[in-house]
């Protein structure tokens, strides 16, 4: 489960020993959702080419679409500037939130009226 | 500081009282960074319509620009399906990252090499 040494040294996972890594589909541009790696889930993802995660609810690995059959092919791993966030540009196969949504993030928050409206990913908008 | 009842029923503020917030140029669908937000940072936010975060680093608001002039002005807030991160879709005044990079996220890791390769974002990239 060690990382490649080039890859090691730049991310930094925190004290729990995660990063948060970003979950966007390589062709829309939507933004997926939002999850967390560690060592072992970094490693299984480049070994096997597929999103893998640390569930904290579960405590454990998670293979993300192992059960849905909603995988998601990683196209390329990007690192931010200061190393504590990743971002994941991915082929989804299928839903990415387990709600059956495209993506988790389909509430927008309406000021104005305080209260949250369901969004219907149009083409357009996921850009 | 106090949030409008229906988007503090939603976010859900983790143990250190922050929530992940990803920023995404609301035209291009780029992620531009990941920073973390607090009531505080939220309420601000709201009220200006222009990004804040916690700077974890600093201990303090941050309102993003205010040095550099690169503020942020907050198009859309979306919450994911179990409230533990946000997306603020944005219209970015310059770039996102404090290197001069329109993201932060402009290094692509290669797994054949091992290795980091930088990156431009051309606008079909950045989608």
């Amino acid at each position: 489960m060690t990382l490649p040494p080039a890859l090691a040294a730049q991310v930094r996972f925190d004290e729990r020993g995660l990063v948060p890594a970003i979950v966007q589909d390589a062709h829309t541009g939507q933004v997926l959702m939002l999850a967390y790696m560690n060592a072992a889930a970094l490693a299984a993802t480049l070994r096997t080419g597929e999103a893998h995660f640390w569930s904290r609810s579960r405590g454990q690995l998670w293979h993300k679409g192992a059960t849905s059959g909603h995988t998601q092919r990683v196209v390329e791993i990007r690192v931010d500037c200061d190393g504590d966030a990743l971002l994941l540009r991915v082929e989804p196969r299928g839903p990415a939130c387990h709600t059956g949504a495209n993506a988790c993030f389909y509430r927008a928050y309406d000021p104005a009226a305080d209260r949250w409206r369901g969004l219907t990913y149009a083409p357009e908008e996921a850009a």
